[in-house]
């Protein structure tokens, strides 16, 4: 008998889309009273498995075997992007309740809003790693709608409870199943992906200040044009970047904004973001180096004046090699070639258990790769499958 | 005694100052209360100097010589733009007032909305030559709150009223006196530039199609980034417009949107402003043809789509040589050595007037070139000697 039911994992995911329900995917913000439905939704089906189940105060859901260890953590999240996929996060959590209801010795989560409809984000793993301050939660407010994030959780009726801290004693280590985002797989015309890491982002403004003045009265000699100046920095970068940067580092520009944005004026000022994302710590430090000599040159060729600020620098997180190991032999065994190594370029809960626990992360394919959109999709198959690699490498793990 | 009182001259616009007063500006936006108390206030001011007045129903304020001919018109328009300086339009007008004043055989207009608070623009001196239908008025809206054109008409006191038209026969030419809005003058120690010829507007929107997709998911050999091919399409132009462009061409970019505009997100789609100006069109063509020929490259090398779209191509309007001549001599009587020619970058209510009669404008210096905003200024006496200057030249061409 295969240890994971498949049918009813799949049953379970596709009654989970039902909350909240937007075309062929899902809406449900943190907090909004769809994630909430869904949360308590996912009390339930814990308790069901023989959990111990609660909501904690910042809205983590959290479910607790009853059993002796030694015991491993898997789940991810349930809330989504606004209008978006009925996959990314609810696929990991309930692959820990299909691996609780065959009864493995499994904690499991639901982080709450891995994807930072407050600011912050992660909100939930960084509360239960010990790292999200009271005095954080104050100040946090939506992105959505600014509603601060003390109001957000009186609504959601989570106001005053407890906040659940990790005992990392408890764990062999985290697993965290999810899709992929991306092409890769579908594109080799894999099953499966065994995760090496978490990607650092290390984010970035570049304030560009020139002088507003008349497109029409001001000569091209006279300009300080923060847009011209903007355009160079960013040509300059990418002829620059691919000099000094790893075999799949990325590095994107977001947002370009012009001050004041119309057509008959030369832009006084220029706002820009931009980030950078690789697994290697030396990578990351060449790139930081790279951008921090453009903006230099920029500033001793152009008439406009070039600052950098570091929005954020996350820690690129490596997965633990006998985790990886034990999903590469599951993989192996249930579909034998059709499975690869890769880094994860998107930011995962798994980021920040990793630095309490191993971690690992398994991915499914994502059909055209497409991600935070409600058309976002995986064939049922590879569902299927992937949750039965991840029972068999969290069994076989455990018992090494 | 001198042909100009130039006390009164700077009485009248320093009183046209205080209505809708804005720190050491105005705000007199079309069709607001504060702009049609100056018109009222004006009417006023024209019949003061015997001149027959009346707001027509754009809101051009029209003051009409009651003697014989040769007439001119002089003048410029009233209204502000929004918190801008004071003397941008109201120096012309006044200027028409000041030479009505001395008894010259003028009609002085203030030509409704050359400021473009309202869809299309240039409502007045299009209305005056016939080129601006009803159906142009119905669909019109505000730029600053889409109110509908016929409903601030209506609100104005305006609805119903009759529009005037120019009999072109009547006049030897129209003369437009302004400020620079840029620094040529100031930074040559001039005192006036007599202006050659206005420039034309060509605008351009330019929109790249791309793939939207994670910043994290997507490797840089999958990504179709409409943001990255804006950089390199604006790069290129940077580089090629120098070897086709005039003496005193300019190109601006006054906007780059990104969409979404996140900073994890590559931007799927790309809108830029671009326009360029210059008074020659064999330049100007030469210019359309560089941007359509990079825009063809683009199309050749990069994964995404790029379009252009034609927005709006004036035409560039010279100015009448023989009043040109007339505004050299008074200037260099009057101000010696201390004047130059030079093109108008800036597009002004001359360039429809051009249409139907021989125009010239004259320039003040602009202190620090500043304009549309309050801190826009110039010096009193710059302000006296140029009106001397017009009113010398426009005696002497009446009479050539």
């Amino acid at each position: 008998m295969p240890l994971i039911d498949t049918a009813r994992f799949l049953q379970d995911l596709n009654e989970l889309r039902q909350i909240g329900k937007y075309k062929t995917g899902v809406h449900r913000p943190t907090y909004s009273p769809q994630d909430m439905e869904s949360r308590r939704w996912l009390v339930a089906r814990l308790e069901e498995c023989g959990l111990e189940a609660e909501i904690d105060g910042i809205g983590n859901v959290f479910g607790r075997h009853r059993g002796s260890g030694p015991h491993l953590l898997v789940g991810s999240h349930i809330e989504s992007q606004n209008y978006a996929g009925w996959l990314d996060g609810a696929l990991g959590v309930m692959a820990g309740v299909a691996l609780a209801r065959a009864g493995l010795p499994v904690d499991v989560a639901a982080f709450a809003d891995e994807e930072g409809h407050f600011e912050g984000g992660f909100l939930g793993s960084k509360s239960l790693i010990g790292i999200l301050s009271e005095e954080e939660i104050d100040r946090s407010r939506s992105r959505n709608d600014g509603q601060p994030l003390r109001e957000a959780l009186a609504a959601a009726g989570l106001a005053g409870r407890k906040r659940l801290r990790l005992d990392p004693l408890r764990y062999k280590g985290f697993f965290e199943m999810h899709i992929e985002q991306g092409t890769q797989l579908e594109n080799a015309g894999l099953q499966a992906g065994v995760v090496t890491g978490i990607v650092a982002i290390w984010q970035w403004r570049i304030i560009i200040e020139g002088m507003q003045d008349h497109a029409g009265g001001t000569t091209m000699a006279e300009r300080r044009d923060a847009g011209l100046t903007a355009v160079r920095l960013l040509a300059m970068l990418d002829q620059e970047m691919p000099k000094v940067c790893g075999p799949r580092s990325v590095w994107t520009t977001g947002r370009i904004t012009l001050d004041p944005g119309a057509p008959s004026i030369i832009p006084g000022s220029a706002d820009i973001l931009f980030q950078f994302r690789d697994i290697d710590l030396p990578t990351l430090e060449r790139m930081e180096d790279c951008l921090r000599r453009c903006v230099q040159e920029m500033n001793r060729r152009e008439r406009c004046t070039v600052t950098l600020h570091n929005v954020s620098k996350s820690l690129p997180a490596l997965c633990e090699p006998k985790m990886m190991a034990a999903l590469d032999a599951a993989a192996e065994r249930l579909a034998p070639g059709k499975w690869q190594r890769m880094p994860s370029g998107a930011g995962h809960d798994a980021q920040y258990i990793a630095r309490v626990m191993p971690v690992a992360m398994l991915f499914t394919p994502s059909i055209k790769g497409i991600s935070h959109h409600w058309a976002e999709d995986t064939k049922e198959e590879d569902l299927a499958l992937c949750c039965e690699i991840l029972g068999e490498a969290a069994k076989s793990y455990l018992e090494a």
